[in-house]
């Protein structure tokens, strides 16, 4: 019997100790910049991201102690993005995870560079595992390159922004998430099935994509819907600030019932993509699951 | 005989068009974001890494069209650090390449995320390159993120703000500049080199990488030279800025005259680091002559 609470604490102490260590290895002499990057890289979170690389993986066969290193590089993608996101020219957040921003306790160049150092450890650690193929590790890189920038996150944090006191409808609404958030979900998915020994199967690949976008979108969903019902202890930061931006969002759109009722929808989509998938999906079954009922 | 200035304006035109094209290519939707790239990418600039990519590489044997994608990595990376280096909470300019900085002519968010998009665009343009081997591009990839981070040009900016206001020695402005200036452009020659048929020549890497840290050093003394003897208009940004900001310079701890010896040692030591090269090292020498005469 699969139990997802244990498995998703065991890779979160799994990916922390790795971080750790790797970085360690990196920083040659201490500094603000590298003690920035950790405070970023190494406070919390829950990691979903390297869950996604290692469940994928895991699933397919993929080696752990190569999925290290592309749960590390996502990761660390994601800490870049978080950064930058709360500098006050952006959502201007003093909060997070529970404690102070990155520029709060440091200041905005630190931030801004730690954001910056921390998006090129990510490749690094990705050009780094040992024993995966050039191939593989390449086809790691670019997937991440072109999930995180022009082409992915940054574009949708871009459009975001732009949303800001505007009317936005749906299909916009979802191309700003598809894009902010969703792009890195399903590099994470994507990253865990490259390193496996399925990764030339497309119709699979196929599949794994419909579930990532299903999951990605309902993430978004959630954390609107937690912009509004959640407490701030258990989110970690600052309670109603999409309102206190204008900010558009589900349910602004489709109203707190439509809201969740989306989140719904999109986990039933999530499910029914694994339903052809000759694995034990039961991971990724109880990720979505995690994903439409996390309080945090 | 060797023309470098009729050499350097073709590899400028080369690098531009290919930055163009690709640039074109990647960007699906017009948005503020991607003209922001744009404008941080193609509006100017002395292309001094992609030439030291192209002409390190074209004198090893390497094909210019797989060079393309190194030098527009490379330079991708300047781009945005350019971007990074000149918001308010970094270096504050208005000025840069005689025209209004980024965050300037858009808005401090749209920059940032400029940046970041560029960065990633570094890493895609790096994983594409068609032709090259996996491990040759995998070896591209490792060595731009180690030179662009905590190992190298963020260590090295964060060291620089760090120094203002503060007495700095020599042994530490050098520490800042070989970071901050030289490991990029010393990962420009590496990234030639690794393109070309004598990769494994660990020899001939090592003085190529002599020759890079005298360049590399030389640029930064020339660059503080300029900041106090330059004309606003030939250099294309504010005069005087190092001396507002109190910053240590070489010009401040060596005295104008020393600073101009130190550059002219630093140029002896980079052709020096050449005689034992047996390939046609023509490109390399006037660059290095140019980096001491510059006046912009």
């Amino acid at each position: 019997m699969y139990q997802f609470q244990q498995d998703l604490s065991q890779l979160q102490q799994r990916i922390n100790g790795f971080l750790e260590n790797r970085f360690c290895a990196i920083d040659s002499s201490p500094s603000p910049l590298a003690e920035a990057m950790k405070y970023g890289l190494l406070l919390g979170g829950k990691r979903v991201r390297p869950f996604l690389v290692y469940a994928t993986g895991r699933m397919l066969g993929a080696e752990m102690s190569q999925l290290d290193y592309a749960a590390a590089g996502i990761e660390a993608i994601h800490a870049y993005s978080l950064i930058h996101d709360d500098l006050p020219a952006m959502d201007n957040d003093t909060l997070r995870r529970g404690k102070p921003t990155c520029h709060i306790a440091f200041d905005e160049a630190t931030a801004i560079l730690a954001g910056d150092a921390l998006q090129a450890f990510a490749f690094e650690m990705l050009s780094a595992a040992p024993q995966l193929s050039a191939e593989q590790k390449l086809k790691w890189v670019s997937t991440l390159a072109t999930a995180s920038g022009i082409g992915g996150m940054c574009l949708g944090q871009s459009l975001d922004l732009l949303s800001e006191h505007k009317q936005v409808n749906l299909a916009e609404l979802e191309r700003i998430h598809r894009n902010k958030t969703g792009a890195l979900l399903s590099a994470a998915l994507q990253l865990g099935f490259i390193a496996s020994p399925h990764f030339a199967d497309r119709d699979l690949e196929a599949k794994l994509q419909h579930y990532a976008a299903a999951i990605g979108l309902a993430f978004q969903v959630q954390d609107d819907i937690l912009d509004i019902e959640g407490e701030s202890e258990a989110v970690g930061k600052t309670i109603g600030a999409d309102l206190a931006a204008d900010k558009s969002t589900y349910p602004k759109l489709l109203g707190l019932d439509g809201a969740k009722q989306k989140a719904q929808e999109l986990y039933r989509q999530a499910l029914a993509a694994l339903n052809d998938v000759p694995f034990d999906t039961s991971a990724l079954r109880a990720l979505a699951e995690f994903i439409i009922n996390r309080k945090s």
